[in-house]
C-alpha cells in the first residue's frame, strides 16, 4: 500500500464529492470542526434538535460523534443516529474525550463500542482508558477487526488494517490549543465518505492532518496564529507538499 | 440613490450610535458574530436565558433570529421576543439557515414570515426553499413589500424596494468559512437601528461586508487566516475603500 | 511586594504545574478560553453535565463561573460546584458578566457573593451593580477582605491586599473583541492555584493579561487578528517582555 498516493487520491476525491458529515460534537469545538471540514471541501451540519436531527443524518455521509459535551440533546441525538448509520450502511467516528475523567461518559464509549462505529479516534490516554474498561478495544488494535483505531500523539498510530502504520508528522501547537484532536475525527468521517477500506481512509485523513499541522506550526507565531494557519494549510493542500513531507511506515511505533 | 455614499453615512451613524443588538443564533456563530459587531460599532448580547431574555431584548436596538440552532430555549425565545420587538416598532431580521434541509426548520420560517420581518438574509438555497413553501415570500420578491429579502450568494441581491439592487463585491472564502452568512444578518440587524429607509439600510451592510470580505480576502492565505482578518477589515473599514471598492447597481442579476 | 518579579515566579510555577481548572462559562467564551488556558500552561475542561460535572470539578484545581449564559444546566452545575471548591478549599472565581443587564443575573451574583468566592473579576459597570446590589461588595474593596476583587477597564485595579493595587497595561482592542474579559477570568482562577496570597495571584494575572494585550496588540491589524495574537503573546511570554512593559503601582487610579 503507497499510503503517501492513496491519502493524495483519497482528498481529492473528497474534494469532488463534498460530501456531508453531521457533527454531533462539544460547544467548544463545533465552529472549529466546521470550519475544517469546508476547508478539506465537506458540508458540515451540527444540529441536535430533537425534531430534525434524524432529517440531517439521514441526509449526511457521514457522522462524528465526540463526547466532549454529554448533555440530554445529545445523548439523545447519539441513541438516535447511531442505529440509523449502521442501517445505511454509512461511517461514522467516535471520539472518545477525556473519558479517563469520567466514569459516566467511559460507560457511553463502551457501550458505543459495541456498536462498532466505523473509527474511533483518540489520544494515548483516552485509549488507555478504553483498553482498560472495555476488553473488545483491546481486541480492535489487532489486524482485519471491526473498528479502525487511530490513536494520536507524537507519533500517531492507525490500527485495524493487516499492520498498524505510524504517522510521526503534526507540530506541538496541536496539543497547546482546543479542538485540535476533535476537528481530526470529523476530518476521519470526511474521508471515511470516499468508500476506501477504513484502515486506508482514517490513516489518509490522519497523514494530511500531520502535513497540514507541520505546514501551520512552521509559519504560526504560537498556539493562536496555528489555528487559522491549519485551516488555511487543509484548504490549500496540495500533493507536493503532502510528498514532500509525509513520515508514514508500517508498525506501531 | 447613491448607494455608496449612503452606506459609508450609515455606517458613521451605527458607529455613533453603539446600538444594542440581540442574537438568537447558533452555538458555532455566536462568538463569530459578536464579534463581527463589535468590529461594526455595536454591542452584541447573547443571552437565551427565560428568566432574563426579556431584559436583554427589551433593552436592546435590535434582534437577529437566526435558525442554526433549534432547541427548546431557543425556540421559547423566539416566541417571545418577536412580539416584543413588533410592539416597540424595532427591527428584527431572520436568517433561514438550511431551511432546505430541514421540515419543521422550514415550517418555523414559513411562520416567522407571516410575522413581517424587517428583513430575511439567506442564500440562494435558502431562499428558494422558503419561495416553495410560503407564497408570501414571493411577495416580499417585489417592490415596497413589507419585508426587505437579502439574496446572498455570488452576486448580492437586496429586495424590497422600488428596484432590487446588485452588489458584486465579497470573496470566494465567504462560502468556504462557518457562519459568514450568520454575522452578515446580524449586521444587518445593526445598520437597521439607523432608521434609514429598509431596503437602503440592508443593501449598505450587505455593501460593506462584500467590500470588507474582498480586503480581507485580498490579505488572506485561506479561509482560515481570512476570518480574523474580516474583522479586522470591518473595524478599519473607510469612506476611500468603501468607494474604490462598491460594486452596486440596479436590477436583480 | 515586587509585584513584576512575583508575577513571573507565579507563571513560572503555573506552568510547571498544569494544573485543571473547570470552566463554567458562556457558549460565545468556551473556545478562547480554553485556548488561553493551554496557552497559558493549564488544562481546561468545560462539562456541564448533570452526571459527571462532579468528577470534572473534584479532580480540578480551581473553578471559574462565569455569568454570561445562565441556563438550567449551569445553574444546577454553579449550586452543585461552589460548595465542592468551599469544602476543599479550592480557589473559584467569580465573573458577573452583563449583572447590569439584567436582574435575575444581578440576583445571583449577589447570592454567590455570600459564598466569598476567591475572587471576583468585573468591568466597572459590572462592579458599580454588584456594588449598589450588595452592601458586601463594598467590603470586598478594603483591606484584608475575604474576596479579591479585579475591577478591570482602561486601568485595572485589584483590591484585597494591605493597598489596591493598579495596572495600566493593556490595549484598546481587549474592548472591541469578545470574550476577553471572561478569559482574564479563568486566567485568575489558573494563577490562584499556585498558592500565592489571592491579592498577588490575582495582580499577577492581571498583569501578565494586560502585557501580552500590549505585545499582541502592536503587531495586530484590528481587533480579529488581535485574538490569535494574544493566544501567542501569552504561551510566548518571558521574563524580558514582563519587565520591559508592567505598569503596576499601589494605590487605587
Amino acid at each position: 500500500m503507497d499510503y503517501v498516493n492513496e491519502a493524495w487520491r483519497l482528498l481529492v476525491e473528497l474534494r469532488g464529492r463534498t460530501p456531508r458529515v453531521h457533527c454531533i460534537t462539544n460547544d467548544a469545538a463545533q465552529a472549529f470542526t466546521a470550519d475544517i471540514l469546508l476547508a478539506a471541501g465537506a458540508i458540515p451540519s451540527l444540529s441536535l434538535a430533537e425534531n430534525e436531527i434524524e432529517a440531517f443524518v439521514g441526509s449526511s455521509d457521514a457522522l462524528l460523534i465526540n463526547l466532549g459535551t454529554l448533555d440530554e440533546r445529545r445523548l439523545a441525538a447519539v441513541e438516535r443516529c447511531v442505529p440509523m448509520m449502521r442501517e445505511a450502511g454509512k461511517p461514522w467516528v467516535l471520539d472518545p474525550v477525556f473519558v479517563e475523567r469520567s466514569k459516566p461518559r467511559l460507560m457511553l464509549a463502551t457501550t458505543l463500542l459495541t456498536q462498532e462505529p466505523t473509527a474511533i479516534r483518540g489520544n494515548r490516554a483516552e485509549c488507555a482508558a478504553l483498553a482498560d474498561a472495555a476488553p473488545v478495544f483491546s481486541a480492535f488494535l489487532s489486524e482485519h477487526a471491526s473498528s479502525v483505531v487511530a490513536m494520536t500523539g507524537e507519533i500517531d498510530v492507525v490500527f485495524g488494517g493487516a499492520q498498524p502504520v505510524s504517522i510521526s508528522n503534526g507540530h506541538s501547537y496541536m496539543a497547546q490549543a482546543t479542538a485540535i484532536g476533535c476537528a481530526l475525527s470529523a476530518l476521519v468521517a470526511a474521508f471515511l465518505v470516499t468508500g476506501a477500506e477504513a484502515p486506508v481512509a482514517v490513516a489518509s485523513a490522519v497523514l494530511v492532518w500531520g502535513v497540514a499541522g507541520e505546514i501551520a506550526g512552521a509559519k504560526a507565531g504560537g498556539p493562536g496564529t496555528f489555528r487559522p494557519l491549519l485551516i488555511d494549510a487543509l484548504h490549500g493542500f496540495d500533493e507536493e507538499t503532502l510528498k514532500a513531507h509525509a513520515r508514514i511506515e508500517k508498525g506501531a511505533q
